[in-house]
């Protein structure tokens, strides 16, 4: 398989196509960015900490019956990947107010949600991914009432089987991002990335957070807290 | 039936207790204001035309058999309304984009949408009423599954009504924003005000806003446009 050219670079990944048509190659870079991109860094690692971790909780969710685009890690900081038509949607899983839920609705952040919610925002950077609803999904025409019952059934999948992963760890996973596309056949795939990028992910016995709300809120050393999640994941820390 | 203290003032309407604890006294205000409070103004005869097309719009609705809390107008600027406890819900029903939708979305103004929408937003004006999903309703625990499907097929009911009385006049009902609530016995009911402050209405020939645009947009003079709509639906428009 040979990497190709650039097929879109985002805000934490670049894309490229490759020799096969159905694969894309996903650097990850070690950029960081926040509230829609407004607040900016560069990190040292993060790009191979989030290549690591997804890998890792792709094979994980594999190995649970649970399918994604991952195919498999190819360096430190790039993997292929099945490639898809994204649908753009950001499928959000809560368990836990925090975020723009506590923010947007006035509930404090920490409280257990009575049932997990899941939310869909219109991936759409301009707009700054608005929330939407089944009802303004089907009116745009973004998905079909049966696409977007699949991708609740399949967010609650990957919330069961992550949750368990985390609890295992001794962290508490809060709310999670989604991303799924179509296959070339029309099927719809786990895709995008999981990560502590995407994650928010707190210590069950100290409430330390280790994922991105460390650099969203300045709260200290972002690659260090990738790290203790990558270290109790059981993956290599340090190539 | 005596006008007793003053219950509760918001931005368009005074709303005192009577000698009878199930009736409230609605007085309404001169006061227009838009964007969440922050752009405000006085405006002579609002109060009055609105009381007038509210009681005109809320009669006629009774006539298609829908009920609401209208008991009757009893001055220029005042009704009596069944007193019931408002659920926290803007109910915001959609034939045409615009407004926030069309904002949020991106979706230009004027399109007619595939089918009539029904939003929710949360009343709360220190969170800016912001959108909810029926799945916020249940998690907040502001209103039951069934309450909601039954909000949404007032709503719609509503609409059928009020879009046909319209476009008798020559007005399209782009949009309007509906409250319920329930009353001493536990059933929901069609509550608040329907006018042009609570309702986009365009000339249907002219695409003339005859609505509270009027003022969030300074296009004109809106006691004209108010009283264009009072006069087409047959109402005094001099007292
Ligand atoms: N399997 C895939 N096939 C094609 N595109 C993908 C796949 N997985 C993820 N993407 C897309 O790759 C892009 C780059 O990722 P990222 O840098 O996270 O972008 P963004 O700035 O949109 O968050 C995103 O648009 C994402 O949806
Ligand atoms: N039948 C009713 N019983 C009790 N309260 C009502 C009734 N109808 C409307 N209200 C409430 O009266 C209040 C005053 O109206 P308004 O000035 O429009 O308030 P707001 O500033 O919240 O829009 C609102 O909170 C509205 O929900
Ligand atoms: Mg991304
Ligand atoms: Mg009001």
């Amino acid at each position: 398989m040979e990497k190709k050219e650039l097929l879109y670079e985002g805000k934490a990944k670049r894309v490229y196509c490759t020799t096969d048509k159905n694969t894309v190659w996903l650097e990850y870079k070690d950029s960081a960015t926040a509230f829609n991109g407004e607040k900016k860094a560069q990190i040292a690692g993060k790009g191979r900490l989030n290549n690591e971790i997804t890998s890792l909780l792709f094979s994980k969710l594999a190995e649970s019956g649970i399918q994604s685009h991952f195919i498999r890690k190819i360096s430190e900081n790039e993997q292929l990947v099945q490639k898809v038509d994204i649908i753009p949607l950001e499928v959000i899983v809560r368990n836990v107010a925090a975020g723009s839920f506590s923010r947007r609705l006035g509930v404090e952040e920490g409280q257990k949600l009575k049932r997990t919610l899941i939310e869909f925002c219109l991936k759409d950077d301009e707009l700054g991914d608005p929330l939407i609803t089944d009802d303004h999904i089907d009116i745009l025409g973004i998905a079909t009432d049966s696409e977007v019952a699949s991708l609740k059934e399949r967010a609650l999948e990957v919330n069961k089987a992550l949750s368990a992963l985390f609890e295992e760890i001794g962290v508490q996973l809060v709310d999670f991002k989604l991303e799924f596309g179509k296959d070339e056949a029309g099927n719809i795939l786990l895709a995008d990335e999981v990560s502590p990028d995407t994650c928010r992910l707190w210590d069950i016995s100290t409430n330390e957070k280790l994922d991105k709300d460390v650099f969203r809120r300045d709260l200290g050393n972002l690659t260090k807290a990738y790290e203790t999640i990558l270290e109790r994941l059981g993956g290599r820390t340090h190539v």
